[in-house]
């Protein structure tokens, strides 16, 4: 029988710049709140606060649109520097359609603008990418925990994603460490002795998901600390949540 | 400043069978477990047993596969009488190919194999469809528990669905009584000051993702509780997180 899961804003870590020490500012965090980090918790920390602490923000007025960033902002009413950005972070269009363009960033994820985001950075003209790996993001923390603490935790970077088919956003993991992102039935059984079919659950975006309940878009709160998920342990990073190319029917 | 969200997995329901109350089953077993039901929780309830408790159990013993579901089975290595009640439950083939069935249901989800789910069935001859309203199923448990016990709760329907370009399933909503599935921050601004563009966030989906995270496949946990999420009150019903085909760039 499983035990129960609490999900627990961590809100009081000062507005992030960049080198700033992400562990560091989670610890200190976490214990002016009155909570202690344990061994096997998952902090879920969003790409905002990452993006910021790794001075992955653009100033738009450092950036001259190309003509192709021009024109489709002409037909959708876009910044075109923000559209020029946004090109920039992308490997591969997936759609671009009635003022949506969804790409591939180079990381693999197929997301809005390539995950480029102007809303809640510091300052209206800035934007902010996606982190250059954001598994080593969340590594970094997680050795520094590791270190400072001796605690052994995982560590996952959300971000907002929306989703084909489904109307609103949802949080999901594009960063992933100390915690295999899938958690793999293949080959167990019900209880009545049938093969499973669904075979992965991909845990890594139901925690990234669980966590966006307790951040909210307009609370300071780019934490969440999570306790009492038995996950399994492992150092895959995020890449085995990402589809090859061979397997995705939506291209 | 958010609080705490607990997920709570509700185990010890009998083997469901059709017909049984189901609110009435969740108050037994919540109590027995020696939690308590309050205003404001959130019952996550999985499709399976929604399916089982309302008869939507098939036979395949039952089902004559006709020529075009033979066809498809042969190239596919798939049970033709599978693929047969598939197509029944079908409104809308979206994509058949490499083993794959991704289909619209009559209720609008884009799912694979319409929600046709073998596993964790009695017998292993028999196949599980979505329930026929999972908005009504939804609604019966939580006007059960709100006659007997006067408590205001939330209920959502829950199935583990596939998503496009990423791998491994997460559980997402298909029913869903006395919640706003939707959370909207249109016209809302950041704390810089800045309008969100991220405007509404699906936070049934998001619920239905965090109560899997206690139910796993192999356990008989049918049922979360969540307590200490404070979601917009609503009878909307499932329909508004269904994205209507002029926005829909994956048909």
């Amino acid at each position: 029988m499983p035990s129960p899961v609490q999900i627990i804003p961590i809100a009081g870590l000062p507005e992030i710049r960049q080198d700033d020490n992400l562990g560091a500012l989670i610890i200190d965090a976490v214990h002016r709140q009155g909570e202690a980090l344990e061994d096997g918790d998952v902090l879920v920390v969003t790409q905002k606060a990452v993006s910021k602490a790794e001075g992955r923000l653009v100033d738009l007025a450092s950036v001259t649109p190309s003509p192709l960033a021009i024109q489709i902002a002409s037909e959708h009413q876009r910044d075109p520097r923000h559209t020029e950005v946004v090109l920039r972070e992308s490997k591969r269009i997936v759609r671009m359609d009635r003022g949506v363009i969804i790409a591939e960033t180079r990381h693999g994820f197929r997301c809005a603008n390539a995950g480029v985001d102007a809303s809640n950075v510091g300052g209206k003209e800035c934007v902010a990418l996606l982190p250059e790996d954001s598994d080593a993001s969340a590594r970094r923390i997680r050795a520094h925990i590791l270190k400072s603490l001796s605690i052994d935790l995982a560590v996952i970077i959300s971000d907002t994603f929306g989703r084909p088919w489904r109307e609103g956003a949802a949080n999901a993991a594009i960063g992933a460490a100390g915690i295999n992102p899938l958690l793999d039935y293949r080959g167990q059984e019900d209880p009545n002795g049938y093969e499973l079919r669904t075979t992965t659950i991909a845990i890594a975006d139901e925690l990234a998901s669980a966590a966006e309940l307790v951040m909210g878009k307009l609370d300071r709160v780019p934490v969440a600390l999570i306790k009492g998920y038995p996950y399994p342990r492992g150092d895959t990073g995020i890449g085995v949540l990402i589809r090859p190319p061979e397997r995705d029917l939506f291209r």
